[in-house]
């Protein structure tokens, strides 16, 4: 199980180690931290700050680490790689979308200053490249991932710009500028880099019943901290409070709608644990644009409910469809699970737009709270001057972009990964945790052994 | 493995997406959100209530989805029903809680005001459907859960009204009104379903030393975040942190205690997995109902250990008894684990208050917090001019009520339980996840395959 | 598989019942709660306090018992063991600490006030006996493994004592007091038990890819629940987001450098796992001393980096080499996790104070906050008026302490483990569930079990 030749053999440890030079030197010359608050007060501020946020931070931490990690386990024989290198990407994703966020938004100021919402912002543009590389899973070098996060991050901040920043777009749990962009990026790669030809249900790639209750707890462990995920850079007080109501809401709305749609497509009436694994986490996906605005508890039930039928019919339906029609691989269904539900939320945004603005006169409009604290709020209005049918126009855009930028920046990225010098495997070798780790054999060593296999595994030893 | 011919095959998701229609109306019908605060101040109070309440939720979500979901994984086969299961009742029990509780108690104010407090308290009722249907798991149908859930979560509300608003029992964990009600509504619907043969043990209900251990991992994950789960309701303050001190306290006492009896009663002082999976938050089952009175350090340890040798003494003796003489089957022996610390929680609520009255012209009286904030409190009584003997009394009272009432409701649940069309799944194929989910034979597939077995894989395809 | 009759069969069970009646009797007399505070301002600065602390106790309790039980279950066969083996020691030390503690610390007030923040401290002493065990792991019986808490608990005290309050020594996170002192008590108690004859490697020591994957999933809980650990005890406010900050950025540089260098000591670039579960931990192990300093960001980062490179460098040579030349076991690793990156840190917080005491005339220094607000303190200078050299002094002085007392108890502690009442298991008995738990054989009964073996299956009873 060697690697191919045409790979240098320590390529990976080579750009990685260049990269911490390049991020120590980067460090030394621009960040430090907050001047620590003079008076007292303003001590106790921060300390209140801080308990208002590190929970939700840690929160986060542990979907992107280990609940991501155990999703990503449905490969029976890939889950120390499953689980590595999302951890290898999440780090590196965060450290490059720090140097990049310095470099971009803070230079101007002289010196960066690192804050734990320096960290969270970093982190989302991790969330993007973590959901991307699920389309490849199981088929790639860790060199190749490598590359698609150094693509992918600065491609993330420009997108994110100009749809919050310049188009005003109101998406506060990222479901057009996380969800969506990342789908069509991962995509796009998956394109680019395999679209060529059909290729045969690897042996390897079945899920067993094993490895789907690993990846089961995953989503669990997901769909329990979704709203923290949601809610976290949202204005606090009300407009947090109401985005974890809806969020909680639309992801157990989710879950019922995932259990009736799975056991209607399929024989028996029995469940499919891809279904399961997926759609009940569909609802988080899509409310994350309309989370903190002023919908009615019942909207958040109900766009729970549909993005997760729209995401097991496309289990169902479109990826089949899109394999066979379009050669497009997408091996954990992340068009399912972020590309039509984050489509559904930016919709669902216009429309809860359009709805809030026909209220002006009634009760309801006087609930919209101030989001994001930009200054041109008007009266509550989180979008100012602007008008609603316009706003709701901008949310469109906004999704068009994301769509437009990352499927285009997506097959470039896949492209450039076609370079022999990055060590795809070759295709008997995928998903199989040998290639990338100094693991005994799982054929020759059951865990399960007889006495008789005793005498062989003596005669290895540990790390 | 097909479902017996009795059974509509579409029951099961066809009645569940009836009950998400009628939520959906009533929500459209009823429910809102609060008003936001207008005034500044009121906002940083908000924010401050949901900082302080919010990491608690989180923490109950992960007990019952990640927790719960691993403890009853210790079927071998049967893992991804026992946690999918689990999720679905979690998510239809708190709906239907929301429904009901917006009818019964909020319908007279026209509207329904949704916030985190509220979606707890229905979190709550739908926990004694997570622990009552442990008593029938893996010999039940999803259809028949989902009966048994619509039957329990209006006679817990009702039951919950009489013991706490009606009979104003103190119970802040809910060691009366959940555990105790849970266990013996359980009792009943098993009694009244399987009640009538004594049946031998199934090939399949087994843990092997993998089941054991990722059902040990969900005792663990429930034994760390208990302390939320009894303190979330508390007064903040002193209440929640004296609540959080005497739950740890005893779950740390009842682990230890775990270990002895379990060692004491096995052979050659080896310990039972069964044993330490359940003994080990015994003791938070019983603290429930006295966790933020002001009772001594000392009482919380005592409670935990005895209540944790009484769990274990239950397995080994009290299980086989009642299995033998009642034909009472109790697949997770939660009558060990819910029903008899219930009970002796249950009685140590009214010990502690009698002791504490006999304190009233000491230090210690003094120490009385004012706990539920009801009118009636006098002089930091929690039971106010009513007399601690009577308050005792009104504690066993309770307990009564919630053992009575349960029992009754729960013999009838079971008998609906035996209507053909729920399709109670046949002996041979219970245990067994291949009736629930689209999975592959698992005697046909091991994870170890030899490289002869990937071509048999290779002919089937995800999801 | 029965344990040797040298061992009384209920030693174990006996001695936990001794001390759970010990400690009751302790309880009762010393124990109380605080008085709850009578004034309503004191009421919301409890309750603010407790909402500050809580979410991070609760996130260190995870990290001992789900996070570092996982971590231990690299052991196929030992995984039932390894993870009860923890809860009971952490258990059994914190009960233990809170003990002394009371008796040592408080004795002379009359009344020991039991709160969260004296909970925190006697884990912390836990946490000692839980890494020092590590050395020693799946070669020794509970008897042998309570033995070893009931030494470490007071000489850690003792130390703890002599480091911090007597030399004045910094450090927040536990580097010097808690890693370093663990790791050797743990290597003189390993030297002592085990350190006269080299033994070949077991034929169950051997992890496997599924072993290795739930150890991996324990590090990555470690991982994101450590800034909870190091910030905890941190001063409120600035230094608490600094040394959350801190911790973070040390523990993403160690993960990177973990990859790098275990690529490229392995053949074909491939990864070890041992080396990526200890190796992304060593960044928080050396952070602990300087977390809450006002060191620039890019220190951590350097700091994280080198104390992984150290780790993955220490298993790959030092550990074979100590176990050649010097005949240690160190079944976990502990030297190159918690030793070696250990020592790093407190070398690099005496570099630290020298550093910051260089900016005095500069902005830099005006950062530095009061830290555990001893009456000393001037202008912000953590170690009052003893000068910045004279600190670092004590930091290096405080290493050795740490050192030398640990490694000398360590040593008498691991003599007393060779008692033959204490049980030791027999070599060919080790790192096997089946000697301390009543499961089925293992060879006997595998969970993929073809329907011949449902038969025998069915003779054996559950619990």
């Amino acid at each position: 199980a060697a690697l191919p030749p045409a790979c240098p053999r320590h390529l990976l440890p080579l750009s990685l180690g260049l990269f911490q030079g390049a991020l120590l030197l980067f460090f030394a010359l621009f960040v430090t931290y907050d001047k620590p608050s003079a008076q007292t007060e303003d001590a106790s501020l921060v300390a209140n700050q801080l308990h208002g946020i590190f929970p939700l931070f840690q929160d986060i931490q542990v979907m992107l680490v280990v609940g991501l990690g155990l999703l990503l386990m449905f490969l029976p024989r890939y889950g120390l790689s499953a689980v590595t290198h999302n951890f290898l990407l999440l780090n590196f994703s965060t450290q490059w979308a720090l140097v990049l966020q310095g470099l971009l938004h803070h230079f101007q100021r002289g010196q960066v200053h690192l804050d734990l919402h320096n960290l969270l912002t970093a982190e989302f543009a991790a969330v993007t490249v973590l959901i991307s590389v699920g389309a490849v899973l199981g088929r790639t070098s860790p060199c190749q991932l490598i590359v698609v996060a150094a693509c992918e991050v600065p491609v993330y901040l420009a997108s994110e710009w100009a749809i919050v920043t310049h188009l005003g777009v109101l998406d506060v749990g990222g479901t057009i500028t996380i969800h969506v962009f990342s789908c069509y990026f991962g995509l796009g790669v998956s394109k680019a880099l395999f679209g060529m030809a059909q290729r045969p249900v690897h042996p390897k790639e079945t899920p067993t019943p094993r490895s789907d209750l690993l990846s089961l707890m995953g989503t669990l462990i997901l769909w329990v901290f979704w709203p923290s995920f949601v809610a976290v850079l949202c204005q606090p007080g009300d407009a947090q409070h109401r985005a974890i109501l809806n969020t909680f809401l639309a992801m157990s709305a989710g879950a019922l709608t995932t259990m009736v749609a799975s056991s209607l497509l399929e024989r028996d009436s029995k469940l499919s644990p891809g279904h399961v694994q997926n759609g009940s986490l569909a609802g988080g996906v899509a409310i994350g644009a309309v989370a903190d605005m002023t919908v009615l508890p019942v909207a958040a039930l109900a766009l729970g409910s549909l993005s997760a039928a729209v995401c097991i019919l496309g289990f169902r339906f479109l990826t089949p469809l899109l394999a066979r029609k379009l050669v497009l691989q997408d091996q954990c269904g992340i068009h399912n699970l972020h590309g039509l539900p984050g489509i559904l939320g930016a919709v669902a945004s216009a429309v809860a737009i359009l709805v809030a603005s026909e209220d002006t006169s009634g009760s309801h409009f006087s609930q919209v709270s101030p989001v994001g604290g930009n200054a041109s709020e008007v009266a509550g209005r989180p979008w100012g001057d602007r008008g609603a049918g316009r706003q709701a126009l901008y949310q469109v855009a906004g999704l068009a972009v994301a769509i437009g930028g990352s499927l285009l920046a997506g097959l470039l990225a896949g492209t450039a990964l076609r370079l022999p010098c990055l060590a795809r495997p070759p295709e008997r070798l995928c998903f199989d945790d040998a290639l990338y780790f100094k693991v005994q054999d799982q054929a020759e060593s059951p865990e399960l052994g007889s006495p008789a296999e005793e005498g062989a595994l003596a005669l290895k030893e540990r790390v």
